[in-house]
């Protein structure tokens, strides 16, 4: 695979250089590795989010008007640091304190929760949520659910954002957070591994014309490996995992986000999700929105995870109606 | 390359049923492979375009207010029939007449044409214009320049479909488009072949690590393979092949798009658009306009063009950022 660049050791600078041309919206901090939206009105709470890079477009792409404050972003599949965070949200902080979405990762975990504590040791008003949608299994950890942050976390950043931009406090937007990231559920399938920059081998390895259900987006593993048949087995396969979680009711309405985790092609996409939805009709649910799209990637693996979102609260289907300058949504 | 699929004959049904589940604006036609704006505005001339399919999101990405008000398509690489053609264009004409936007391949442009003919002789009125900003060449036909119809084309759909939306006549559109497709310019390269569905081989060879320059959207050889080096030595081809083209002056103002012809990252579209962004400056060309994103692909190619459009009239920006539902632009 060739993979355009310069300096390896700019990759991520060169693309943040070339992001912020193509979206005059943003600005890059001058030293931390945070873009931020420069049009961001101060009298509402600031909403921070981030991780490792190599998920493009997250979590850029959802800096804007209704959606995230600011993003941060560390190495390829790695956090940002420690210091990194707290600075930044220091910086964001206008007076109103700042609300934090963390996806739920290790790594990424131990970094914010400790940020977290620094700037609240200091005074500062933070209130953080974690995204755990991934209902994947551990084959080799007596299948126990691995509750990573996915492309599930990107509904919490169009409602908490949407709300936020409504006036909400602090409080609130943790209360919506603590409902909405229990009722949201992801798992998908790879049909190709990702490989990063300038390596010789992909991720994991994966013979041509199979299925790999429940990888995640650092190359983690998943749970099965079969030869492909159909998009329509591949849908079974999905459409039965998310009815175990939910133990839906006919009639039961829901979110639907369709990620592209890569370089699936549209049409691929278009197959898919036509007959994801042939399936959720059998099982009688109700989709008011549908999303289709590159929401959130493992650099150029190819593959498609599915989320649903368990609308307990039917406000949350016009918080993410609200228009947003935010690109990738 | 495992292609998500069911059974290949419905590749592109079942991928437009899935489409139009995520974008609710968008009607397929009873019969025809014609994907239409069902809000359109009957007091304003609709405009039609289209072409083979394996190119999406073109083109019914772009159907929308104020941008196409429909998509045409053919098989994967082939262009609709003439009779599809035809019967679309008296569907689409509610007494005002049809504008049709034709990409410049000898395939595309003898349907269209005979399509147009047919209707003009029932007593259609129906003008076209042809979309030729390919400016790379045929190296075993005495350099020819090859003047297909590339990404370049999005920016007729978008300013046209926002003149049309403001009303213009079908005599306005021609003339506009008529200029406008004199000042656009496309030029790519190619860092792996597309593959279509459920083929063993790719459409071109190209070596681990090599960059092919000049390569069409359906396999079309290009004009030379080079090993890749960097983003900044791609850039620079690109760039002087498009100054060969416009012999710019300093301070000229152009659109600049930057296409993904596939499955590039993202990562890599903003290393690639910041090194060209540079050059550009050093040229002292103004660009009020950046775009970035897939706009037009090859299937799984992964590869990017780069198009500009000299601003000859500066209310073609005004009519760029006009806003439209269409879910590509």
């Amino acid at each position: 695979m060739t993979f355009i660049h310069n300096q390896q050791k700019h990759i991520l600078s060169d693309f943040i250089s070339g992001q912020l041309l193509a979206y005059p919206h943003l600005k890059k901090h001058e030293t931390l590795p945070l873009v931020y939206n420069r049009h961001h009105d101060s009298s509402k709470i600031p909403i921070l989010s981030g991780g490792g890079s190599g998920h493009e477009p997250a979590h850029i792409g959802y800096v804007g008007e209704g959606m995230l404050t600011g993003a941060i972003y560390g190495t390829l599949f790695y956090p940002p640091t420690v210091d990194e965070i707290a600075v930044s949200i220091r910086f964001l902080d206008k007076g109103k304190g700042v609300f934090v979405i963390v996806k739920n990762f290790d790594a990424d975990l131990a970094h914010f929760r400790k940020a977290i504590a620094t700037v609240r040791a200091e005074g500062y008003n933070v209130k953080y949520i974690l995204s755990y949608d991934d209902i994947s299994i551990e084959p080799k950890k007596h299948f126990k659910i691995r509750g990573r942050g996915l492309a599930g976390t990107i509904l919490l950043h169009k409602i908490l954002g949407a709300l936020a931009q409504r006036g909400a406090s602090l409080d609130e937007l943790e209360q919506v957070g603590f409902e909405l990231s229990t009722q949201i559920a992801t798992i998908g399938f790879a049909t190709k591994s990702a490989t990063l920059p300038r390596a010789t081998l992909p991720l994991f390895e994966l013979e041509e014309n199979s299925i790999y259900y429940g990888i995640g987006i650092h190359g983690e593993e998943g749970y099965r490996t079969v030869p492909f048949t159909s998009s329509e087995e591949l849908a079974n396969e999905i459409v039965n995992k998310l009815k175990l979680h939910f133990h839906w009711e006919k009639g039961e309405p829901f979110i639907l986000l369709v990620n592209n985790l890569g370089t699936t092609t549209d049409l691929e996409m278009g197959i898919f999700l036509n007959d994801l939805k042939q399936l959720f009709d059998i099982q009688g649910l109700s989709l008011p929105l549908i999303k289709s799209g590159r929401f959130m990637t493992s650099l150029d693996m190819a593959g498609i995870s599915v989320t649903l979102c368990k609308m307990t609260d039917k406000q949350w289907l016009d918080y993410l109606l609200v228009p947003t300058d935010a690109y990738a949504w």
